[in-house]
């Protein structure tokens, strides 16, 4: 039976906090272990070169994100595991795509919608004020990133379904036009996907500054941890787990047993200090091994380069032969 | 002291007649003999593909294209003679650039802005109707056509000047906001640059159906030159040189002293089919050997593919080290 290819894009634009962690590593780790799936996972480092022109901060977040992924469990030998800028065939199928997309569809792109939207509301007279063609061509890449492994699926959040449906429409206008070598991929949403809560009770992200770190010391993590807001409640007092969001940061760490014996606590009386210290001891739980391997590739980023420069082995052997046919499709042959 | 570097591209969008040869090929074969010039010379197949989504014809056209401008005397190794194609850094470069590109320059560039008035000229509600991103983002692409080999002239004619100003906008940001890596190149507008007439006395043009074919038989050369527009004059009665575009045409192949003896035979009341016979003889004494190397290199299309597969390791020997260059400035880096 052939196994269903999953394929996700990781953007290296920062270091990956305990929200990453919950909402994206450790679901997609797991999804990996599926013997049904054949999984591709990659850094999409051009795609952080759309926002981001601080050259240190592209190349110290590709090193963190490769290393996070690998401690966290990516097992490189299971996992098609490489970085988009050592596909050349990636770039060279984006541009026989854009020679095939109708501009109207990128008019359309939620992203540059809000970009111009953003103009708008700032009374901007220029719709397109500041924004780049990165920005506006970024849904052609991605449709090229999946389209050049023909991926029956990828996984998406709410907010990136109409890419997919970019992606279909695309590679279903190269089938008809040419010749039917693309798979039309299929966005795969799941609802139950956990999302983290930050320091103050929203979601958990960069922007709003309200995050864990992941891979910094315990000490750190319980210095994070104790800025989780609460409310004043005294040692001794009833609490509830909708007081503080570090109820819901402990429930994504514990069993459920776990969680009913720490709801308990609360009700109990248990000090918001003392919760926050068995908060951390459960987080450090799960991520002190990890950690140790985190330190380790750091410290030997040539091991993690030798892990990427063979999976850009293992995904060039996939993307060769299929960029060949299209080439070959759209007129791009040796005159031999 | 160093030479100036001179890249031209031609696009494999049909095959070459007489026009192409007047207007583009003798004087760029002619300038690529400037001692001071270092010159590059590239089929853009890759832009080819933006309008022609017919396969064999952006096949063929790419090979005819080739044997023609080998035929007329092209020098591969006096020249740096590519295909877009086979220089997959210029794919890189394009996206690094379209990631520092003002989504503004691309609204202003002419051929889209042609193509949207086509659409409001025919009461089509949709602007972008019927374009796509090719049209859109081909500005950026001859940018990185251009940047990856550090022109520093590129012969244009007038509607071409405004891409010449956009490759150098984009290299300005980018050299601004990273690194100066990229020569500002500049257009080498020819004013002088002849224009051949066609059968009808305007320019010579496939869009026209004027043409008078390069390297077809001698037969159907004298056929075409039959068919140039004349007057009711009969043999014996003098006729001006503006009474025919035939007189332009023969202009193009002979020296000023030939020139000024057929405006006598004209003015002597040489007949028009008795021109037209010197006309096709001149052209022919022009091409014939050029159409016996044509025929040879078209029947030889591997020796075409040796030689520009030579040309490309030429070609990537000066990409490979700028791109490298261009990577390490944006953070895409080894993490060796």
């Amino acid at each position: 039976m052939k196994k269903t290819r999953v394929l996700t894009g990781v953007t290296p634009s920062g270091i990956p906090h305990l929200g990453n962690y919950v909402g994206a590593i450790r679901p997609a780790i797991q999804a990996s272990l599926n013997q049904d799936v054949e999984s591709f996972l990659f850094l999409s480092d051009y795609h952080a070169l759309i926002k981001c022109h601080d050259s240190e901060k592209v190349y110290e977040s590709t090193k963190a994100v490769a290393a996070t992924w690998l401690a966290c469990g990516l097992d490189p030998e299971r996992t098609t595991f490489y970085r988009q800028t050592d596909i050349p065939e990636i770039m060279e199928l984006n541009w026989i795509l854009t020679c095939n997309t109708a501009k109207g569809l990128m008019n359309r792109a939620h992203a540059y919608k809000a970009a111009m939207q953003e103009n708008a509301d700032k009374g901007q007279e220029d719709p397109d004020h500041g924004i780049e063609m990165g920005l506006f061509c970024y849904p052609m890449l991605m449709s090229a990133d999946i389209l050049m492994f023909n991926a029956d699926k990828v996984p998406v959040g709410r907010d990136q379904i109409q890419h997919l449906e970019m992606a279909r429409d695309i590679a279903g206008r190269f089938n008809h036009r040419f010749k039917p070598l693309f798979t039309l991929p299929e966005a795969q949403i799941d609802d139950n996907v956990e999302t983290l809560v930050g320091l103050d009770g929203r979601k958990m992200s960069k922007s709003y500054g309200n995050t864990i770190p992941l891979f910094e010391s315990e000490k750190k993590l319980q210095k994070a941890v104790n800025k989780i807001v609460t409310n004043l409640k005294e040692p001794g007092e009833a609490k509830q787990p909708d007081e503080s969001p570090l109820f819901d940061i402990y429930k994504a760490f514990a069993t459920p047993a776990e969680t009913d014996q720490f709801t308990q606590m609360l009700a109990d009386g248990l000090a918001w200090g003392e919760a926050k210290k068995i908060l951390a001891a459960k987080i450090n739980e799960e991520l002190a091994e990890k950690r140790e391997r985190f330190a380790q590739l750091n410290a030997q980023p040539a091991l993690i380069e030798d892990i990427l420069q063979a999976g850009a082995v293992k995904a060039r052997q996939q993307a060769q032969p299929l960029l060949e046919a299209v080439r070959e499709a759209v007129g791009i042959r040796s005159l031999k």
